[in-house]
């Protein structure tokens, strides 16, 4: 319900008519996408969806924290009242399969400007048992009633334009690809900076950064929910402090500040305490007319490769 | 059980010999301090707490969501096999009142190095119903087993050394007095910058920084859990970008890194975008050994005084 609503105010909808090609190769819009049909959940009793967890958003061992944050966050969305993720906190606890999963829904409060609800979403494992695999809190709220003013600090990342900036369809000439599935890599339009990419070639900043513009490949344009796959969509900062190994979400809490405007996203990620074994990762997302859209915050482990 | 091996390993309660004094000054030690006190959850069923929110941790019309979260962290801390809380996310429902408390809670998954558990803390509302306060969900582990690599870029904050910091027990000369309650200012040994002090004078000074010196009136050194008093433990940023209206949190996410040093603690907070009526206030503390122990960040209402 709440989805039908969001995809009738965007402008991207209004924009976009009906293409005369084929649907496989139609332009992605906001509600018809591949990120729309992979997310999609269907209802099977109150408060409780379906969903098929898609091969195409697997990223090295696992199925793309963001991809998963995405689809958890669709069926809140679509339980509670209120349609847009203010703030969604997911806790990483089993790694997630392709394949079928239920979603369990439950509504925490309602109130007039918010409601907060959690979500559980499970599988069924090799030996028939059923695992729980993230369990997700939230709180919604309407962002289309916000009012207008903004008193802000922050500035966009400073980062060379789209063009200059580095496809990672197209690996740079000697770089280590990484290990396992990329397969997420082909349904993103994802250009990283150059100052970050070194990692690609064996030449990481040791910073901990990396920035990327971010778009779906299909040109689909972002919304609230995409913008929970971007904050967990980039290379890992940890590349560029020049660890190689596996990088496990535990936690993901993402806040979702503004509808994002048509057009693709920069998103910044910045590494500042790897320390004991764990690291945070702090994504901002940046639309096209500069607004601070998204802001996150993830601990991670950092395993050694 | 877990706060109990946690007193014993403390390196203060070792250094501090027992007092001969009347037990209401003795020096407060982890296990034994008005903050341990005041926290207290007493075991009535598997996983069920009895609790009493004091009055001595308002502030303006509220109990601090901080004494709040640590009040929850250490129930889970009982319930969960690990002793830490790693992170933790509490998402504020309706405001909690002092008095009695039944804090609820529920084992997600334990696994080896790490276990995830959520908890909610109910009052009787005037009515007689019972009404959930606050639902948090965490990832709990053991600080002590982790190893000892640092590889931050992170620094601590540059502020004025404690002497020469102002107690927030002094209201400066032409200080507005903050609205209602100000117990918990008697709890704390807090010492603002007087960089980011300017509001208590009129003189904000827009940037939307707070730094202070952190600790606990009694004494009591730092531990897990009143860190997590301490990343809400300041006054709200927003004052010091002007704003003079009540800030309620609505989420506070948590990453605990590292077990505190002795001595006091530097908190620094700082809000980057405040838009929509909401804004973010990221926190980060430093130990006497410039260790970076904690990063938080809240989303927060930002509503017109």
């Amino acid at each position: 319900m709440a989805q039908a609503t969001q995809a009738e105010e965007t402008p991207a909808a209004i924009r976009e008519p009906e293409p005369a090609v084929a649907a496989s190769a139609a332009p992605g819009t906001i509600g018809n996408s591949e990120f729309d049909r992979d997310t999609a959940v269907t209802l099977r009793a109150p408060g409780v969806y379906g969903a098929e967890l898609s091969e195409g958003w697997t990223i090295i061992r696992a199925v793309n924290g963001g991809y998963l944050l995405a689809m958890l966050g669709r069926a809140l969305g679509e339980a509670l009242p209120h349609p847009d993720p203010f703030t969604i906190t997911a806790h990483y606890l089993t790694p997630s399969r392709p394949g079928p999963a239920e979603i369990r829904t439950g509504t925490v409060r309602t109130g007039r400007t918010m409601s907060t609800g959690q979500a559980s979403l499970f599988q069924i494992a090799d030996d028939g048992t059923e695992v729980e695999r993230i369990r997700v809190l939230a709180s919604y709220g309407d962002l289309s009633s916000l009012p207008e003013d903004i008193r802000t600090s922050a500035e966009p990342p400073s980062m060379p334009p789209y063009e200059d900036c580095l496809s990672t369809k197209d690996a740079p000439e000697g770089a280590t690809p990484i290990p396992g599935s990329t397969a997420i890599t082909q349904r993103l339009d994802l250009r990283l900076d150059p100052a970050t990419a070194g990692w690609a070639v064996g030449a990481p900043s040791g910073r901990g950064e990396m920035r990327a513009w971010f778009g779906l490949a299909d040109g689909r344009d972002a919304d609230p929910l995409s913008l929970l796959l971007a904050v967990d969509g980039l290379p890992p900062t940890a590349f560029d402090l020049g660890l190689t190994g596996w990088v496990p979400t535990v936690e993901l809490t993402a806040h979702i500040r503004c509808r994002p405007a048509p057009g693709p996203l920069r998103v910044a990620i910045t590494t500042r305490n790897l320390a004991g074994g764990y690291l945070e990762e702090d994504a901002e997302i940046w639309d096209s007319e500069d607004r601070l859209v998204a802001q996150s915050r993830q601990l991670a482990r950092a395993l050694l490769g």
